[in-house]
C-alpha cells in the first residue's frame, strides 16, 4: 500500500477514536556545539505516524479524517545552501493532504479553539515553546501522564487514542519494520565477520554501523558494542578485544521514515565459546526460545517475562549456580541477580515505542510498575494483540553493582553457590534479542535470519 | 604536555586576562525521540577548553587560576545501567582541580555574587535554564554579542578574553588537532577506495565514517558526501553514483576530547577526471595552493579570500568562462557566481570555532560582515597570528539558485560566456579544503598527507 493510502487510513482511524481537532508538530533541529552545527534531525514519532515523512518545522492538523499541512517553502538563501527541496504543494500532494498553508497561518486556522485543540509534546524545547504559545497552555508529558485536577485532559485523551492505534502495526508499518530488521541482520553479520581482525570494540561497532549507513539508514539508538556486556547501557567502545572475550552487540537500524529494529547478539570474539560461556549461552537461548514459543494474541506479556525468569532459574540451578526450586527462586526474585531487566518492550517508530508517553503505551490502563526487584524494570504489561511488535531479550549478567551489593548478597546468600559462580567468570554479559510480530495465529520473528544457535554464531565469526 | 598541565596553563592565562569569577557548564544530553533515547553527548566547547574532559552535567568555577569542579557522583541505579564511572574525586585529580563539590553546592560557592559571576551560554536549553536561574539573569549569545543598554557586559568581557585564548592553539590543542587530521586523512582515503564499487553516495559516506568510528572518534559535523557538490550543505546520501560523476566529500573527525578536523576532497568516481572536470579542478587547486603559499602571521585573512577569488577569476578567464580582467571581475563579485562562500574559517574545538559567539571570534573588534555578494559569507576577517588554525577551501560550483537567478544573470550577462560554460556541465561542484596551522615562520598544512594533485587523486581512486 502506498504511503498516501496508509496515512489516510491512519487518520481515518484516529477520527473514529478521537472526536476533535488535533495538531501535531514535527519539531526542529537541536544545536550540538553551536547553532549551525546541529544533531541529525529526527521528526516526532507521532507526527511521522500521521504525516508519513520526516518534514522539519512542520505541523499537521487532523480533524475528522482530514489533514492540513503547515510548513514554509524554502527561500532563496536556503536553496543556495541546501538545494531545491520539494515545495509545500508537492509534499501536500505526496501525503494526500486536503490543504496546505504556510506555518504562519496555523494560529488563524485554529479559529480561537486553541484550548479545544489536542496535541502531544515534541522533544525539542524550541518547538515545545511554540506549541505552548499557540495552544495557550502548559504542554508536557507529565501533565498528560498524570493530569492535575485543573488540567485539561484533552491531550491525555488524544494520547490514549494514538496509543491504541500505534500499538498494532498496519501493513505500511510492517513493511518498514521488516526493512529495518533486514538491514540490522546484515549489520550484525558484518560485526561478527569483523571480530577476527578487531583490536577494539570500536572496530566492530564501525563494521556494524557501516552497513546501516550504507543503506542510508540511521541507528535507532546508541549502539552497545562491548566486551563488558554486564554494563547494561554501555556506551563506550574503547576496550581492547581479546580472544577469550564475549562481545555483546545491541544495534538496530531505523529506516528513513523512522521505523526501528532492535537486535542483540552475543558471540565469542575467537569464534569459539568456552565451555562456561557456551553453558550460560544455552540457558539464555532456552529462555529466548521458550518466550517466543509462547507469544500469541491474548497472552500476558508479563507471563512471558516470568517464563524467561523461570527458564533462566532452571538453567542456573542445573549449572549449580542457583540453589532451590526454580519457581521459588523466581518468587524470591533470585533470577534478577543475573537478569535484572525486563524481557522486552514494544517496538515501532521508537525503539521503546511511545516511551515519550511514560507507561501509557506499555502498561494496560489501571496497571502500574511493580516494586519487585525482578519485575520493576518490565516496560510492557499488557495482553498481546495481533499487530504488536515486541522484543524478546533475556540475558545473563554478572553486574558488580548487584553481586557486590552487601544487602543483596546477604538476602540471597543461601540461594547462590558463589564458589560455583566463580567457574563462569568469563561470562560477564550475554543477551539474545529478536523482534517478534504478534500475528493472528501466533507470531513471526522478523529477525530470524540472524542465527542464534551457538554453532551458527561460531560459524559466522570464523567465516 | 599532560592534560593537567595544559589546562592549568589555560586557566592561568584566563586569569591574566579576566579578573573575576567564571562558571562554565558542560551541558546535558538532549532527547531524540523520547527522553531516554538521546543524541550523543557533546560537552560545551568552552567547558572542554578549561576542564579538558567531556564530563556530563558538570560545571567548573575558575577564579584567579584556581579550578573548582562541581559534579555529582553516580548512584547505585546509574551504576547498574552504566557501570562504574570515575568518581568526582578521581576526575578532580586528573584535571588538577583545586577542589571538588557536588553540583548542589555551586549556588553556595557563588556566595551571593551571582551577578558578578561571568558565564557563557551552553547550547542545550535545560542547562541554559539552570545557568539563568543560578546567575539570576538572562543569558544568551545575542545578549553578549550585542549587549543592550542595561545588560551586564561581564559575559561579553569574558567572551572576548576566551576568544583571545582559543584563537591561538597551545601544544595540547595542536596535538589533538593533529590526531583529528590524521584520522580524517585515512577516512577520506577509504572513501576514495570505496568509490569504485559504490552504488550510492551512502556507500562512500559509510566507508569514510567507518574509519572515524573505528578510531573511536565522532564526526565534527554532518558529513557532505555527494555527487551534487553544487548543493553547498548537502545532507543527503541517496543519489546513485555514476562513472561520469565527481564526488565531493567534506568530512572531519573530532577527537574524544572534542578537537576537530575539516577536510574536503573532490574526485572522479571512475578514477579519471574528464577534460572539463580536470580543467576546473586545476583552477580550484591553483587558488588553494596560492592561498596556502601566502599564509603567515600578520597577513589579513580577507586578502587570502580575495587571492582565492582572483586566482579563480583568472582561471575562469583562461578557460573562456568569464570575460574581462580578473581584478575587475573580483571587484564586481563575478567570481562569486561560481564561488559564493568564504575561503575558510578558524578551526578548533568547533568546526567553525567559537561560532556560538557569532562573529566575536571570526571578526576583529570593530569589523563587521560586508554586504558584498563576494564577501558577505566570509567567516574570518582578522590578521593571522601564529597558533591560529584555519581552513583553506576554495571551490567552483554551478548553483542553480545563482546561475538561474534572473537578476544575477542580467547583472553578469556580459561577463560570462554562457555558451562556453555549457562545455563544463559535468562539473557541478568542486571544493578542495585543508587545515592549516599558522606558524611563526609561515604555516603548516596539517592535512597535507591527503593528496590534492589530480594524478594522485586518480591513483587513490583506481587503487
Amino acid at each position: 500500500m502506498q504511503l498516501k493510502a496508509t496515512i489516510q487510513q491512519r487518520r481515518q482511524k484516529l477520527a473514529d477514536r478521537f472526536n476533535g481537532s488535533v495538531v501535531l508538530w514535527s519539531g526542529s533541529r537541536t544545536a550540538r556545539n553551536f547553532p549551525a552545527n546541529v544533531y541529525p534531525f529526527r521528526a516526532s514519532s507521532h507526527f511521522l505516524y500521521f504525516a508519513g515523512l520526516p518534514l522539519e518545522q512542520a505541523a499537521i492538523r487532523l480533524d475528522g479524517g482530514k489533514l492540513e499541512l503547515f510548513m514554509d517553502d524554502s527561500n532563496a538563501t536556503a536553496e543556495l545552501w541546501h538545494g531545491k527541496t520539494p515545495s509545500r504543494a508537492q509534499i501536500a500532494e505526496s501525503i494526500g493532504a486536503d490543504a496546505a498553508y504556510p506555518m504562519s497561518e496555523l494560529a488563524a486556522k485554529l479559529n480561537g479553539n486553541s484550548l479545544q485543540t489536542a496535541t502531544l509534546p515534541v522533544q525539542d524545547k524550541a518547538t515545545l515553546a511554540q506549541q505552548q504559545q499557540l495552544l495557550q497552555r502548559t504542554i508536557s508529558s507529565q501533565a498528560l501522564i498524570k493530569p492535575g485536577e485543573n488540567e485539561a485532559t484533552i491531550d491525555r485523551t488524544l494520547a490514549l487514542a494514538i496509543v491504541e492505534l500505534r500499538l498494532c502495526h498496519d501493513q505500511g508499518a510492517i513493511s518498514e519494520l521488516k526493512k529495518a530488521a533486514s538491514v540490522t541482520i546484515e549489520a550484525h553479520k558484518a560485526g561478527m565477520t569483523a571480530a577476527k581482525s578487531a583490536k577494539r570494540e570500536a572496530d566492530i561497532r564501525a563494521a556494524i554501523e557501516q552497513v546501516i549507513m550504507a543503506n542510508n539508514m540511521t541507528c535507532a539508538y546508541q549502539s552497545i558494542v562491548t566486551v563488558h556486556g554486564e554494563v547494561l547501557h554501555n556506551e563506550h567502545y574503547h576496550h581492547p578485544v581479546s580472544p577469550g572475550d564475549l562481545l555483546l552487540a545491541d544495534v538496530g537500524a531505523e529506516t528513513e521514515l523512522g521505523w526501528a529494529a532492535d537486535v542483540t547478539r552475543t558471540f565469542p570474539v575467537s569464534g569459539k565459546f568456552s565451555a562456561s560461556q557456551r553453558a550460560i549461552y544455552e540457558v539464555v537461548l532456552a529462555a529466548h526460545d521458550a518466550c517466543i514459543d509462547r507469544l500469541a494474541p491474548g497472552v500476558e506479556y508479563r507471563d512471558i517475562h516470568l517464563t524467561a525468569a523461570r527458564i533462566l532459574a532452571e538453567g542456573l540451578v542445573d549449572l549449580g549456580i542457583l540453589k532451590g526450586k526454580p519457581d521459588d527462586l523466581v518468587d524470591l526474585d533470585a533470577h534478577a541477580l543475573f537478569f535484572p531487566h525486563g524481557v522486552g518492550h514494544i517496538l515501532g517508530l521508537d525503539v521503546h515505542d511511545m516511551e515519550d508517553l511514560g507507561d501509557l503505551a506499555g502498561y494496560e490502563v489501571g496497571r502500574t510498575r511493580s516494586d519487585r526487584f525482578g519485575l520493576g524494570y518490565l516496560r510492557l504489561d499488557r495482553p498481546l494483540r495481533a499487530g504488536m511488535l515486541v522484543t524478546i531479550e533475556p540475558g545473563f549478567y554478572q553486574v558488580p553493582a548487584i553481586l557486590e551489593n552487601q544487602d543483596w548478597r546477604e538476602k540471597y546468600q543461601d540461594l547462590v553457590d558463589w564458589q560455583r559462580l566463580a567457574d563462569f567468570a568469563d561470562v560477564r554479559g550475554i543477551r539474545i534479542e529478536d523482534d517478534v510480530l504478534i500475528t493472528d495465529s501466533g507470531c513471526e520473528v522478523l529477525t530470524s535470519a540472524l542465527p542464534t544457535k551457538p554453532e551458527a554464531i561460531e560459524e559466522l565469526v570464523t567465516g
